[in-house]
């Protein structure tokens, strides 16, 4: 069937506060876009792009204005057709805005054989264990938060590192304190870690418990990454250096992670897959990221999650920071795990 | 001074024909942008945004969109401030909204001086060569247009092959029995080559009396390209690979190229300055690329060029493409060489 529309429809929803990462990055409240891809017969399919102008470089503006542009080319084609990623591969960067048309037409095709996207597309694992992502703040907030989500059974925490490493040491120290051996925790130091110091600042953060440490050091530095993996002090998530498949392969040649972080939001399915299928090759293990996203990109994401070949926590909480939603029924979060098949029969709330 | 404004503006010119290049890249018109950015009296400096969304994944709505955000954060800031980079830092990609951005700023700062920037920024070289880019169409036309442009002064080409590897080694030797040795030719593969073939390729080049090579193997391939490099049968142009410094950084890591090819419609003056510097540090070539400017985008572009460290020809003849024109008196090419000071006093049209 052939695609006859394309559509972004901006939409906000509350946060319960600011979610802060790396040096400057700084998440208040939501304001994604929904894209809607549809075909002749009236099936509809629907995605959610993030806006994340300090990561990918793209604003709603920029968002509107790509899917415009890829609607020009894409309208017409059949939505099985291969030729849907050429268009989108012919114009470079514009992450989210391709991941969400990708996964809007994953979407539709499940539509047009009258499937819910989770029978479509999910793979072999139902029950996927989720880890939350602790933005940075003082201690007291940081410890209240972990224990407001822990009580909702999540017990995998991702905690956001970089500003302060006294801090860092603090928030890590309490969060085992608090919870000893209940809980799994990793770090995401974003990029901000000095070369020369990081084995150092490796050593310190596995005596204290961390269990795997994500983009430690500038991606730029790609020999520092290499010899720091070598060193095999933590392992390795590969998050900001595999933006796409090809960056993959760049990090694979120099063998700089052992983790690799796929984002549905940012790689779509058709991209995610084939990232997934190079990890395993590479005997690399893989985690979803969540982008912020909110119910419906999550929903995508622990599909992505579900697949064989995932082997670690994958970040599909999110949700649990938003004080507004955009799906009917919130997302049930079961002793840490997400049931897979509790996420059948969604609906978006009809005011989105 | 303050920032007190800043303005895009899109306009249009015709060209004489296509420019072909790569697998698929085509530009038959150009759909530019003027940056317009004001201080509070009234000083107003001005730059050229190409608009690539096949290279740099813009459009005229992102740089619209990107500018405005960025205006926000700008206005108010001395139009000396350092933190204006900071702002334009804190966004990746959209890189020739940042460039036209950064390179008004510096217009700006010489009006505020009273001075054009030529007088305001150019290097020690008065004289530039320059060399005119060859787009991909046949044998007949591209000789044609060689011819014209040889007439006008100009004797050295840049070759656009990678899509028919007979047709490309045709054109070299129909190049090289019209002009003979009166010409430098080189190439630019825009990522074509297959690594394994590349090799061959590459001597076959050089035995028709091909100089030197741009980009011949896919970006992501680092590996690759830094073992090509290190075979030295042709030296290799970085294009693709040194977007931004951070790009330069990571193939200055790993030895992949020979000759830097600075953009400054992509990275402004600020960061050219800087690049130029780090390929000097480095014993690296270093030529300026055109990205299609026209003629102011190539005043900014010849400015960098007469700089200290440019090595090689630099591609400032885009102009001699456009049947239309923005400014009011054309570039002159004296015998295949760019005075920079016959730049000082260029005025855009005024229907601009």
């Amino acid at each position: 069937m052939y695609i006859k529309r394309i559509e972004t429809t901006p939409f906000e929803l509350e946060m319960h506060g600011a979610l802060r990462w790396g040096k400057f990055g700084e998440l208040k409240s939501i304001e994604h876009m929904l894209v809607k891809v549809e075909d002749q017969e009236g099936n509809i399919g629907i995605s959610e792009a993030p806006v994340r102008p300090t990561i990918y470089g793209e604003t709603r503006e920029s968002i509107t204005a790509i899917v415009q542009l890829f609607s020009t080319k894409l309208i017409g084609l059949s939505s099985d057709d291969e030729e849907i990623y050429n268009v989108l591969d012919s114009i470079p960067n514009n992450h989210c805005a391709k991941g969400a048309i990708d996964m809007a037409i994953y979407d539709l095709r499940a539509k047009q054989r009258q499937q819910n996207i989770v029978d479509a597309y999910a793979g072999e694992k139902n029950q996927i264990r989720v880890s939350y992502i602790l933005g940075i703040s003082n201690i007291e907030t940081m410890l209240q938060e972990a224990k407001r989500v822990f009580a909702n059974g999540v017990s995998v925490f991702k905690i956001k590192i970089g500003r302060d490493s006294q801090h860092d040491e603090q928030i890590i120290q309490a969060l085992k304190t608090e919870f000893s051996d209940e809980v799994i925790l990793y770090v995401d130091a974003n990029e901000t870690l000095d070369a020369k110091e990081a084995p150092a600042r490796l050593e310190k953060l596995a005596n204290l418990g961390v269990a795997y440490i994500e983009e430690p050091l500038p991606v730029h530095l790609i020999k520092e990454r290499e010899y720091l993996r070598s060193l095999e002090i933590l392992p390795i998530i590969g998050d900001d250096s595999c933006f796409t498949l090809n960056d993959l392969q760049r990090e694979l040649q120099c063998n700089t992670f052992d983790i690799l972080n796929i984002k549905t939001a940012r790689s779509g399915f058709y991209y995610s897959f084939k990232m997934l299928e190079e990890a395993k090759k590479h005997h690399k293990g893989v985690m979803l990221g969540s982008q912020a996203s909110c119910g419906l990109g999550t929903i995508f994401c622990a599909i992505m999650a579900s697949q064989e070949g995932v082997t670690h926590p994958c970040e599909l909480s999110f949700p649990l920071k938003l004080k507004t939603h955009m799906l009917q029924k919130p997302i049930n979060y079961n002793n840490g795990f997400l049931d897979i098949h509790s996420l059948r029969d969604y609906k978006l709330l009809c005011e989105l």
